[in-house]
């Protein structure tokens, strides 16, 4: 197992970022290059990932026509959150995996709080869910909006048919992410999304070896 | 309009209690005699009474092979709760209703608190969720869990199917509800379910004068 590998093990990564940004790309190339380097790796993603959560996960994007308040979505996102850590990612993490989750709590400060609930009670609500498992990394895709949307080829669903305004809020609050104004509690890494997807794993790489690697 | 309907006019009202205590036959009592004197009455059930909420109440209780922790369970009511508070309870307020609602935050004090969440977290959860719209009086219908289980006859769901154990720590919370030990934030007045339906609702009519009545 080489030096990265290593020192990833028990360690939960994010990524996260706009719609459209990659990560699934980025997720999936990251998932291989570990793996090939002699890592135990869980994928997971938020919402979803466990039997509950899938069904949780219908609602929340599938559920077209269902009026939901910005409270009821951000506790069903939490809810989905509170199974998967307990189901998957603490269990993972303890096994000495390393875990990558597609979002996280970041997306619900970004989603929900562009929406108005109020970031210090999504952190709060946040901890409370997880019971304290946040990641050592949020690897977060910077990318403005448009660029996002227009990527996007499948079928918009209810989260991504919302106004382009709300979008460009989305995209500033991941954007700031970790920043005084809008605070996380757990180290946060921007990466431009940018480039071509090689580029942008080249990137990440990078970015791990420089958090993590004892060298 | 009677003093009585009058001093109702947008207050909250709840009716909780173990399963099988006879809170849905006590509602309907109650509704149809706020009716009666002329009060506008708001019924909803909690969890579900609302689309939403419907497919969340679906979730945690026909869902009987998911494996659903603590934690999202009680998230999940919360969600329930916020959608139901915003989108029934408080327009039915403002708009002087007397709401009557099937269970509250204090049920999940009872079902889930008995499973092992803190009850701390889930008052401050419970707060959140509903945006500080607490009820202004929970009619608690106490009975032992045993004459509970044994008086319901339709066929047991999710929840009902837990262990008798788990049932009389329950009840022990239920009974419980506003003491020292198992506080609330709100009146809650305790009344025994252990009579004839008529009987328990002249209580329940007894436990409003005393509260609400103007005299």
């Amino acid at each position: 197992m080489d030096a990265l590998a290593k020192s990833l093990q028990g360690r939960f990564l994010v990524i996260d970022g706009p719609d459209g940004a990659g990560k699934s790309t980025q997720l999936n190339l990251l998932r291989d290059r570990l793996t090939l380097i002699g890592a135990a790796v869980e994928v997971v993603i938020d919402p979803g990932g466990t039997a509950v959560g899938g069904e949780i996960r219908n609602i929340l994007l599938h559920a077209k026509d269902l009026h939901v308040a910005p409270m009821c979505e951000t506790l069903l996102f939490m809810a989905s959150r509170a199974q998967l850590v307990e189901e998957k990612i603490r269990p993972a993490l303890t096994a000495g995996k390393v875990v990558l989750s597609d979002r996280f709590i970041s997306a619900t400060l970004a989603y929900q709080g562009a929406l108005g609930v109020d970031a210090k009670m999504i952190l709060d609500l946040g901890g409370k869910a997880v019971g304290g498992t946040w990641p050592d990394l949020t690897i977060l895709l910077d990318l403005p909006a448009e660029i996002g949307l227009d990527r996007i080829q499948r079928g918009r669903d209810r989260m991504e048919s919302r106004a382009l305004a709300y979008h460009q809020e989305v995209q500033r609050r991941f954007a700031g992410l970790g920043s005084e104004k809008h605070p996380y509690p757990r180290p946060v890494v921007h990466l431009s999304a940018a480039g071509r997807p090689e580029e942008v794993h080249a990137s990440v790489v990078k970015a791990l070896e420089e958090t993590f690697e004892i060298t």
